[in-house]
């Protein structure tokens, strides 16, 4: 389990006074960012000196409770699933005041060269450091 | 069927030069937004003066070729299912140029009071505009 | 002077429920995204194919009236002054509602190759476009 | 001085992959957020409870080298003038590899009743914030 702690900002709510649902997704992008600030040169040199990324191929969002400004959105990744090319992480995604669960995400990308955006076997690296966050008592290896 | 036409700005991509796959979802919400636009007053009367909004309970995207600056996103949306409080759409979201289905959501979404987030049933008016746009065939009431 | 109409969204509101600051930058760019769109390709073949692009190099916004949601922006652009490489430009944005001056918004930017950002000369159809929003009564080139 | 470091996000480019010019301000709020955590209740506090926010009135942008995408913005701010309910900062943005400075920032903002948009004097506990990052040498007050 990895954990990412990540304050609402004062522009992230909408004219309901809520973090719009689409931020939950960049709040899940900014903790794989910080997941993978533990390769050599991060995911910035990951994406744009060794053309590889991870786009997403889908993703399932359960909503269950609001995250207000004023709020700190705590994230855990959980890896559930590696594959060759493609991984599965849930993101759960808590209220910190009172560990509220807000909103579960369940999400699967696949490694890909960006400039053509074909598939490509899982880096050694990425996948060391995936590998970390498996949860418990699963066997997730391909 | 609702149809909405959403050219891809100059901020909307990320690093690997692709639409930020949040963004996505923001697309979404602007068809909708633009949908609702026929209520007397538009979504932000429903919202502000008459305390009701639409918060998503869950939503699943099937990405299925990526959006680039220079294209242009069109989306239509179609209702599946209304139910007392719930109502379900899906999103097809194609690339103009070439008809490319880019992407496939679906989301859940209560009708609700925004100062207590508790549900209330679709009001007539918003019905009257969804069923406007239930997919041809179905029987999707209630 | 160029019009662009621009539907506050959403999302776009911060936590004072107020346009916010950040995002009238933001209206500016999309106005004159519009604005080029009137190049064989729009902006998206002027930045992405040619190269050349307009990075900023100098803002000034003074703020005079909020923007809600439910609110329409209305941009004006004035084209202020042209020079080899860099250009001057006035947007004005108004609330539709009521014609008040919500911001009003002096940017200067050059044309620039944008893989090395040296500046180069306006672009010929780059001007031509410019030129036609020229502020009546003044001459601004060169 | 207040010092804020902020990492670039995958999404924070545009599609010439530099930092879109408009959230550079979006990061000078951040820091703003950051500098005011110190009040009690932090920012979030003083604007929904307390019904104080801090508008911006005018801000302007040297912007003199870009962002990219790995780079790690880091934020000065300087309080250059308190007035009754104005405050004059300066927002030094470096690149944190090199230190090059990429943009300065001025910005001027009143505390104002937020329901209201009156202003209002700048409260004694923000006041007392402010004045710790006042730039050194400068009489700052009123």
């Amino acid at each position: 389990m990895f954990s990412y702690r990540r304050p609402v900002r004062f522009a992230e709510v909408d004219a309901a006074r809520l973090v719009f649902f689409a931020r939950f997704l960049e709040y899940c992008h900014d903790a794989l960012e910080a997941l993978f600030a533990d390769l050599a040169g991060g995911y910035a040199q990951l994406t744009l000196v060794r053309d590889i990324g991870i786009p997403t191929v889908s993703i399932r969002v359960e909503y269950q409770a609001p995250l207000r400004y004023g709020d700190v959105a705590l994230l855990e990744i959980d890896v559930l699933k590696i594959g060759r090319s493609s991984v599965t992480v849930r993101h759960t995604i808590r209220r910190e005041s009172d560990q509220t669960v807000c909103a579960v995400v369940e999400q699967v990308f696949v490694a890909a060269r960006l400039s053509t955006l074909e598939a490509v076997p899982v880096p050694d690296d990425v996948l060391a450091v995936l590998e970390r966050h498996v949860v418990s008592g699963q066997n997730v290896r391909r």
